[in-house]
């Protein structure tokens, strides 16, 4: 079968002029969209009686008119069915893992029709484009007349099930990720019919600014889909390369994570989210009528409860859990609600015991994920191209007042006692690595004025605290500390800070019993994944994200 | 020095007369906590002036007269400091790992001082039990007097760190986990001073029922901790044996969880738990106002977005989160929030698929744990005695019909188109572990009436539904489905449960773009681990539960 790739219209990759996608194209896919709903029409089952569960279903029913010699290869999924009775019980294929070695054999898939299209030299010839997870290949069709319209009718991102034979190719394909061979479909079913017209498409969901800009400096824009639209129709946005690639390293982000920390005799717990006192204090805190009259916050972090399972006997622990922020921040960086990776643990006799925590594992993430991820690495790369992290396999250690220095000597004006804005941040991420080659250091002993009121004072210089902050690429990734475990200390920083010491009265008489000196970190899931990957933002990052604006899907 | 246990007071063990619980411990209890104020206000330091940082302390202060021998090896922390400058810079001892073959060596390590005491025949010795995590250690002091005193001042549950030698015992303890070897202290430190009155102690919230029976019985009940006291003061009640052991057992199944699914080709996700729609429908909703004036709901599961991550292209997903919700049941079983895990997948052919995955990731759970938990299994059920789980190696599968002939057979009324009630399932299990020896076991096809409005109707009966049930101890612990893909059919199910469809208009919609037939189940963290290890109350198996009359601490 053919081993040219025939695929209208031709992303505009090096050699293929932009210019052949065409409004004829859109004119096209608006054809075959009416001629789908009209098939798709016909097919509907005229009453919706109970129909054979699945396991005992009828013989399918031929799709088109008797005449058909395909006319049992081929049709929609009958109501109630997963899959029609004439496909056979063979094993599912995995697309990704179809190679020259796959070539001759019979194989079964199911997976999303991203495209549909008729050959343009071979006419009596269909090609159907399928797409599972990150993998797609070129299936080809040469069925009767009936089949050819069935398969012509098929609404992109429609279920299909696929039947067929392995065939290798001559000639590579270049938009498909299984390159090397293609499927020769004997049997074809729709499983799923998808909306004649979506949304948003995922093959224009899935363009890199660099075909954008190619495109309109030809004359020839391209549908752009913006950010906000993108996540009205998260549902179709995720399956494009990138989307897919993303999640699957935040997978592997909270893999190692939890494996590092446990290796290193930390336990996984889990702290209430609805707590009767803010955890950070702050306006920026969710309040709901519990129950009883009771007045709830949605915790702003897990750090009151953390310290308390130290308290209550556990020496390390860790937790992957949802943080909720009221806050108004409309940046590329803040969510309402996000996924903490926080960790509290003993210290024995220096709040560095946190940092090397930090470093150890940080350092171990990051080989992980550029030995593991590289395919969803490559894909978000294609997408949102960036450069990988740079960092030393000990990291970087600069106290605060040397980061201070730093940003003075290169004329940047900053307030020595305050917290560093984010413009000093990025300029302090840059000054770093350009002198230091990395872009993931730490910073402590942050003037304690800055820090939460739970921060542990220097006793040397009660001005500043037991505390550190990590940046990635110039942004904040983790926040750390020492925390102050005296009862006493604790009620005078909490009142200093204007919190009500009855509202979190439970907390502070914790440390009445008996507490170890303790500290911890907290980052965000979904900031690590985007700094990581040096993407632009921090929706990107979350599979449904929650903004100001934001509250759906 | 002493192999002999002095400890008073003695815990009514086998051979030990309950009736030696006198009150005149409690007196002498009483007694020592006031002379251990009197000795901490006598500690306090005059200013509270900054004094040098950690790894810059000054030389440890005496804590008592010069002509005190031992002054140098004891002492509290000094404000600010993390470990007295005077303690070796050794690496700290595991208490779980001391041994005979760590006899002779020198040790250093820090822990909850659980009891002090002066030795009972041996008068010019002090005994210091030492708890960390779920170990416990003996050690043994003959300093000068003063050093003497300050170690009998000590209130129970302080922390201390404690350098010594490691010596073998003639005969083995019994109250200590350690039982072979106690430590020979040579310094003696408290690092953090806890309360002199506690409001509960760890000996007490940690006694098993039989003994409080066979106190009772000899006329000197014990005091008991009731489970409300218990949670009031958690940070004490978890530092028992079986508390620590709680969440040890809750780590792994946690980690067990994400390791199979993981090992299936799951991914793992993070749903917002802040939704503008109820995920599950009925009044049980935690509601809150968003930004903007918009209202938001608390997600009483990850129903709703985790069937959309499919819709977005992942085949197979799971998520460990926060679910909520807000229901007035006061039961030994029911939380307003707990840890879900949760999981969906595609279906390619029939629904017991996910029963497959159910039951393969349970089956390994199970051995998992039983290998893996023994020290803390034996140290749950030396507090709450339970017998192991039976389970079959493939799991029995019972379809709901079945399932209530069994009932009818017993005599048990029951409504057979209803759900079962607490009651009936029960009787259920008990019915089952008669027959088929096993105390796991699913029961399938489910009267449709009894699901919620996303289940997928049996195509030969729409009374019925594509739907399973998992019992583990005669409860419900896991519910799974087919979900309904189609969106028609969503949209008309949610209207005949009387749920508003354009509260979850996102989530209906996202079925239109091509939907893979799929289904999944949920469980939740807490009762996995209350069913498993046969705990009484499901707040035993949460660190800090929320239930409608709590919310903290």
């Amino acid at each position: 079968m053919s081993s040219e790739p025939e695929r209208p219209p031709p992303a505009p990759e090096a050699g293929v002029p932009a210019a052949t996608l065409s409004n004829k194209q859109r004119k096209r896919d608006a054809r075959k969209a009416e001629k789908a709903a009209k098939y798709a029409q016909q097919q509907k089952p005229a009453a919706e009686d109970p129909s054979p569960e699945h396991g005992q279903q009828k013989q399918q029913q031929p799709a088109a008119a008797e005449d058909d010699p395909s006319a049992a290869n081929y049709g929609d999924v009958l109501p109630g069915e997963i899959l029609p009775a004439a496909v056979p019980d063979g094993p599912w294929a995995e697309i990704g893992r179809l190679d020259k070695a796959a070539a001759g054999r019979s194989v079964l898939v199911r997976a999303w029709a991203q495209a549909v299209y008729r050959g343009s030299k071979t006419k009596n010839v269909a090609f159907i484009e399928l797409r599972r997870g990150m993998s797609t290949v070129q299936c080809v069709l040469a069925g009767s007349a009936q089949m050819m319209l069935f398969a012509l009718s098929l609404p992109k991102e429609s279920i299909v099930v696929v039947e067929g034979a392995v065939a290798l190719l001559d000639n590579p394909l270049r938009y498909t990720t299984v390159r090397e061979v293609e499927i020769q479909v004997r049997k074809l079913y729709c499983i799923s019919r998808a909306a004649p017209k979506l949304p948003i498409s995922v093959e224009d969901a899935g363009r890199s600014a660099e075909e954008f800009a190619k495109a309109e400096a030809k004359g020839v824009p391209l549908p752009c889909v913006g950010q906000d639209t993108r996540l009205d129709y998260r549902v179709i946005d995720l399956r494009t390369a990138a989307g897919q690639a993303v999640f699957r390293v935040q997978h592997q982000v909270e893999n190692k994570f939890r494996e590092y920390l446990s290796s290193k005799d930390f336990i996984s717990i889990h702290t209430p989210k609805l707590i009767s006192g803010s955890s950070e204090g702050g306006a920026a805190v969710f309040k709901l009528e519990y129950k009883n009259g009771k007045c709830a916050c949605l915790a702003q972090s897990p750090q009151l409860h953390k310290q308390m399972a130290i308290c209550g006997g556990f020496c390390r622990v860790f937790e992957v859990g949802s943080v909720f922020r009221a806050e108004d921040s409309n940046t590329h960086r803040h969510l309402c609600e996000f996924v903490g990776l926080d960790a509290e643990m003993e210290i024995m006799r220096h709040y560095f015991e946190v940092c090397d925590i930090v470093d150890g594992l940080f350092v171990e993430l990051f080989r992980h994920l550029n030995e593991n991820c590289k395919t969803e690495l490559e894909a978000i790369n294609r997408q949102y191209p960036f450069e990988p992290v740079k960092y030393l396999e000990s990291t970087l250690r600069l106290s605060y007042e040397e980061g201070i220095q730093m940003l003075k000597e290169a004329g940047t004006e900053i307030e020595p006692m305050a917290d560093l804005n984010t413009e000093a941040e990025k300029k302090l991420g840059q000054l770093v690595r350009e002198k230091y080659d990395t872009d993931f250091f730490i910073l402590y002993r942050y003037p304690l004025a800055a820090r939460p009121f739970y921060t542990m004072p220097c006793y040397d210089n009660p001005a500043y605290s037991n505390s550190f902050d990590v940046f990635l690429r110039g942004e904040e990734i983790i926040s750390g500390a020492q925390r102050i475990h005296e009862p006493e200390l604790l009620a005078k920083r909490a009142a200093e800070h204007g919190i009500d010491k009855s509202s979190i009265k439970w907390y502070i008489e914790s440390f009445r019993y008996g507490t170890p000196p303790h500290g911890g970190f907290g980052a965000g899931l979904e900031r690590v994944v985007m700094l990581f990957c040096g993407l632009n933002n921090i929706r990107k990052a979350s599979c449904f994200p929650r903004d100001p604006q934001r509250l759906s899907p």
